[in-house]
């Protein structure tokens, strides 16, 4: 065991502070990381207000972590010291269920979350707003030297929660895709599928961004609040992926699927959705779900935005700040992810 | 124009009573059908209680329509007189748009529905309680000299719901397909599933028809008003029907889905299903929904019921005791679909 420096929520909903957490010392299969910077995600929001259910506490959030490799494990062969690596959402699983097997380990009963989940050694895991982590070689992701750093943290969460349904659901040229809302995953959403082929549209409540969604590359950008331009769009988008954190409107929203036609939402509002059933009977449409991804596919994402040149647009911000930036991402004040630099707490 | 007899609701919410109908003349492209027998569909007694919208009344319900070719337009190559056909729930779509030409016709903007649709001519489409009906040759279906021909009526309507997404997302050998609901979809469900290879479970509120289920071919029979049995079961199945015309419990059915899986809802509740957010992304699950299917599928779904000897299992009644048929598929008193024979009417 060692102690690293740490920014923790002390308890539910309680402003996070600087503290020290222990990790375990670096077994045969682990890597130690030097974190250089570390995401902040709208689930470590949730997670520390306890809007997804009780946690331990106290916590560290942050699972979209990019450091440098500070030493290996005796049996570790796919890394070295000095190397920059990525750990994403999570630390570990089964390694022998069907799920992990299929190379989708986020699927695994025994997946164990990067912050608030039970460890192997009956430990809660601490997450990557701190100076180290230590990580299990198998959930240690390769960053590109074509990414910068701190652009590339978020693509370990919201990138790869976008790029799976995506890939899975044939965003590709020929296809007309919609990305719902242009936050944190919509713009990464919206790169990732311009980058793929696909004619993109933003719908947004708003027109407000519409400078930055075109710049991304997006082919068109909408207001969801007129419903004049909605009526217009009716039955036009193969695939769309909502990102909103507000619950959707779905039968609207649906509406505008193409026969055929799959809608994701990645975004979790606390209240249940209102699904009429005849939104996806009518043209046979399908309302999927997805959850970040698994090791394999984040490894690919990571290369796929290195050769596209796709990282975060983000904002720098240092430890002692993140409650500010809690704030903001709740006013949707950000473009489009907040980045803790974490190099001053190793 | 000719007068056929039939079986109408004068209007929304009025029993159905004997009257006459007028039908357009034989046109060149025209199939005159004479009607032996027509199944009740659930969406019947939906439509003339107005629970989907309003609709022009007096109206013939009824799109489970086998009958026997009387007469043919002069164009018409594919059916002589004397075949054995029939009609499921449209009668025409537009031909040319995408979904025409992709053989998904019910998603035809333009497609008229076989009662209460309007028709090219202006007209009032009117269903199959009737003598005789004429109907487009592109919108007859073929009829399988195997089938029964009162129990392969449902088959048009019901048959292709279940059948369509059951080969939509892969039901057959090696995979776990859960039936929730026996009714009229759910029971032909279970056998179209047991044909195509599937591993069969149905999850009916009690166990009073689970003798039915079994002798259907399914391997496994639960009742899911026991919750120690539904945990019992959670992450097995690689797709579900719900067949339900109550809104499902959407969150405790999903948990039975293994990862990735599908659940198909086929039935149409009122009110709007209540969808947890999680509930489709833990697992990457989806739920889709599925509107009958196309004339070639619905060809495909009636050849692969002869090869396989499936028909529904009936009751067979006259047209002046439907009132009381509609009042038993309310009380779910059925098992497990009702046909009219309508050759009285002829």
């Amino acid at each position: 065991m060692f102690t690293t420096n740490a920014f923790a929520a002390p308890a539910e909903g309680a402003p996070l502070g600087a503290t020290t957490i222990t990790r375990r010392e670096v077994g045969p299969q682990d890597v130690l990381i030097d974190v250089a910077y570390c995401g902040i995600c709208h689930t470590d929001i949730h997670t520390v207000r306890g809007e997804w259910g009780p946690r331990p506490f106290p916590l560290v959030p942050g699972h979209e972590i990019i450091g440098t490799v500070a030493a290996v494990g005796a049996d570790v062969s796919r890394f070295s010291p000095g190397e920059r690596v990525g750990v994403g959402c999570m630390v570990r699983s089964c390694g022998e269920c069907g799920s992990c097997r299929a190379g989708q380990e986020q699927d695994c009963p025994a997946m164990v979350g990067t912050y608030g989940g039970i460890d192997a050694d009956g430990s809660v895991t601490q997450g990557g707003y701190a100076g180290k982590i230590v990580v299990g070689e198998d959930f240690v992701l390769r960053i590109p030297d074509a990414l910068d750093p701190a652009g590339a943290a978020p693509l370990l969460c919201a990138g790869i929660t976008v790029y799976s349904p995506l890939r899975r659901y044939g965003a590709g040229p020929g296809t007309k895709v919609a990305v719902v809302g242009l936050g944190g995953l919509g713009h990464i959403g919206v790169k990732l599928a311009v980058a793929m082929g696909a004619e993109v549209t933003v719908l947004s409540r708003t027109l407000k961004k519409s400078e930055d969604g075109l710049r991304m590359g997006a082919a068109h950008y909408h207001a969801t609040s007129d419903p004049r331009v909605l009526a217009g769009l009716a039955g036009q988008f193969d695939l769309m992926i909502s990102t909103l954190s507000a619950p959707p409107d779905l039968p609207t929203l649906l509406s505008l699927l193409a026969p055929g036609g799959t809608m994701v939402n990645v975004g979790i509002p606390p209240e249940p959705l209102a699904l009429p059933a005849f939104s996806l009977i009518m043209g046979r449409k399908t309302l999927a779900g997805s959850l970040f991804g698994g090791i394999a596919e984040t490894q690919e994402m990571l290369d796929f935005c290195a050769a596209h040149h796709i990282t975060a647009d983000i904002e720098v911000i240092a430890p002692d700040t993140v409650n500010t930036a809690y704030e903001r991402v709740l006013d949707s004040d950000v473009r489009y992810r907040f980045v803790i630099d974490t190099t001053t707490l190793s």
